[in-house]
């Protein structure tokens, strides 16, 4: 007897990142709604269910969409304004000047453009920090990418509030706003450990527990932010957080590079997620986060791309190279970082840092939340390891079908949700406003 | 007055790459037979000649084809075959295994899908030493890429020969049949100062002299080399090359990753130069090359991703990048290996590395080996710095068009000299003989 279904995809490789880590030749998934409802052969797949649409994508990997842990999404329209400067230079001369005048415009804009380029690249979920956020969940809302999303606190004004107490309202009205929407989630975010007070974070961390949001910080992302945070509260920023009572399971906290490993026992212990960004930690010279340890403590680690301006790109497979590469070098062993485990940050990892047990793997009761890399591209051929290849191998660009949902999004070389030409014209526009504001 | 040429061709940014790197927004480029004869804005080209065809690319970055200074073009068939492995094991148990099997169809096949991949991704020469090289200048002739190639020298048999005396000759012969090819070149490629005796270092530099050929060897790769020839010989590998006459400008040295600073001045006075292979060393864990120090001396440096089974792609455009990234967070310090640094080694560097003149930049004289990027693809989205983009933000798929000598190769999605479609499917039968070779 046969069951009825949504949508039947058939892949030549299905790399489900379920717990045995099971790849799948000649592969079919059975999507209801939004939800995977099976995954097995195509011989089983297809002899139980009845679909009302099948889609053959034939010579792929089908893997689960990636999850970028840690974006700014706006700050796209600054990719490339100024590099491989000091990171105060950088921040005053360059960055600041042009944020001083964001408005939701901007920011719908820069989101919108990175939800294309996530889009593009294979990322179906990202973690999000920014000003005016509202703005960046109407690109999500439009593109149909899934978000955990917040608006940036701070001690200061910023260009979304005159005040911290105004602050707090946004991230209440947010949530009151967004909350019944199916791809868009809220968490509190205060900045970092320098840009708030003792008093801020403590309203942040009720705010969460009242309201059951997670909690998204910036920490110890520095040497210069852990003598900020000595200096200041005569502590290093971990402990400090922890005494404040944010280090939980319901916080995910960025960057994580300037911990001692009494530090990373703490995050294993209250069962904190980190969001490691190798490559923005190389860019600006920041340092190495200790992921090994991490790992071997039990730590969940996800794996984020931080702003385009530090990065240049949102791309999650170059920057799942980057992790794997960068940790053998450091530690000076080749089986560190190795493949699976990077992927694993890129999936289940995100799905931890997205604080959901419904993304990062193809099984039945996920969302369907997919992509499809073109197994004919001169990169990936030939085929000997799928994890090999998705980590070491390819560039995003092999992506030719984004799934979020069970709604295909991206479909060899056109977007189904975003008017692509009308959003490159505007971005060339927005271009020679940003050029105008920088010093 | 107007000239005849060959072609025009229009693009919306020209990144030069000449020696005052300039960058030209609506920009010409005339072409004659394989050479570039005129560069500037399209007013003044297209005023100026009178072309037989016109190729306008449209909102594209041309930039010169980059050079890969250090790659085994056949090891593509290798890729992902194994990973995350201490070296001797990955060798031992994996590479060995099948490179003992290697015969004439196995390397021209793998040497075309490089090909292919480079093509693809924007490299345009290529410096390449394997076995049975025969082959993969039969590759290269077919694919219409560039490259200095050899015959790699040991001091025991391999697939290709007998005994090392057999193996000087099949580099003469080598010279002999390629020498008049217009992008086939060759080098005298003793493999390592492990693999070779002080006898046939010496007979390799003689035989360079005397038929007036470059020098390639990997040298200083890891600190295991270094203990073996401290162990062997009595000295670390530079000085013992040096000691050779070894080191000069004729000579390319790749991963030149164990070396002191005085080493590093010999390089320099020498004139030797160096292939930087960044994702290699670090996938191996292998080490960090002390680029800053090289150019800080002059050291003339290139840029290469070594063989497909220790990176895992032939990819220049992320090579550049994690090159970027590397030396920056090695040396805490951002501003350390900057964006026009990096796409220097990628291209003039490069040049250098294949002893030419002729490639690395588009300007009168220079050969016509140019790449086009798609400035409309969602992650090179605003243009604010060319330089920026090509080091840190595109992934080499963006690469529309790939032209060596004049002769575009790939087009929008065809390659024009290799057929696509056959190549797939020959590769996809030897990966099955490649597995029935592992242990």
């Amino acid at each position: 007897m046969t069951t009825v279904c949504d949508l039947l995809v058939r892949a030549d490789q299905i790399l489900t990142q379920n717990p045995l880590r099971t790849v799948i030749e000649q592969g079919g998934i059975a999507i209801t709604g939004d939800t995977i409802t099976d995954v097995g052969s195509w011989e089983e797949i297809s002899n139980r269910y009845q679909p009302v649409n099948t889609l053959d994508l034939g010579n792929v990997l089908v893997m689960p969409g990636l999850v970028n842990a840690h974006t700014h999404a706006a700050m796209t329209l600054l990719r490339g304004v100024a590099d491989d400067l000091p990171l105060m230079e950088w921040l005053t001369k360059h960055i600041f000047p042009v944020e001083q005048h964001l408005n939701r415009d901007f920011v719908e804009l820069g989101a919108l453009l990175a939800c294309a380029e996530m889009t593009r690249l294979g990322t179906t979920s990202f973690c999000d920090m920014y000003l005016l956020e509202d703005a960046t969940y109407s690109a999500v809302d439009k593109a149909g990418l899934r978000i955990l999303g917040g608006e940036g606190i701070f001690m200061f004004p910023s260009p979304a509030y005159p005040n911290t107490d105004r602050g707090f309202e946004i991230v209440k009205e947010l949530h009151a706003k967004w909350k019944n929407h199916p791809r868009i989630s809220q968490s509190v975010m205060p900045h970092a450990v320098y840009t708030t007070t003792p008093a801020i974070l403590t309203r942040c961390r009720e705010l969460a527990e009242e309201l059951d949001l997670p909690i998204n910080i910036h920490l110890g992302e520095t040497p210069t932010e852990t003598e900020q945070c000595l200096k200041a509260f005569g502590k290093r920023p971990v402990p400090y957080a922890h005494d404040l009572g944010l280090l939980s399971p319901r916080t995910t906290i960025a960057h994580a590079v300037d911990l001692t490993e009494a530090e990373i026992d703490l995050l294993a212990e209250t069962g904190t997620v980190v969001a490691h960004n190798p490559e923005s930690n190389m860019k600006l010279a920041s340092g190495i986060a200790n992921i090994p340890y991490m790992l071997e403590k039990g730590v969940r680690v996800s794996l984020g791309t931080d702003g385009a301006a530090s990065n240049n790109a949102l791309n999650m497979f170059t920057e799942m190279t980057s992790c794997a590469l960068l940790h053998k070098v450091h530690s000076m062993d080749p089986t560190c970082a190795p493949a699976q485990s990077v992927l694993d940050m890129a999936t289940l990892g995100g799905a931890a840092a997205m604080h959901r047990q419904d993304i990062g793997s193809i099984a039945p009761g996920m969302k369907a939340d997919m992509i499809a890399l073109d197994l004919n591209a001169p990169n990936l051929l030939p085929l000997h390891n799928p994890v090999s290849h998705a980590v070491y191998a390819a560039t995003g660009a092999e992506v030719r079908m984004t799934m979020v949902s069970g709604e295909v999004l991206y479909n060899d070389g056109t977007y189904l949700r975003i008017d692509y030409p009308a959003l490159v014209a505007e971005i060339r526009a927005v271009r020679d406003w940003v050029r105008s504001k920088l010093v």
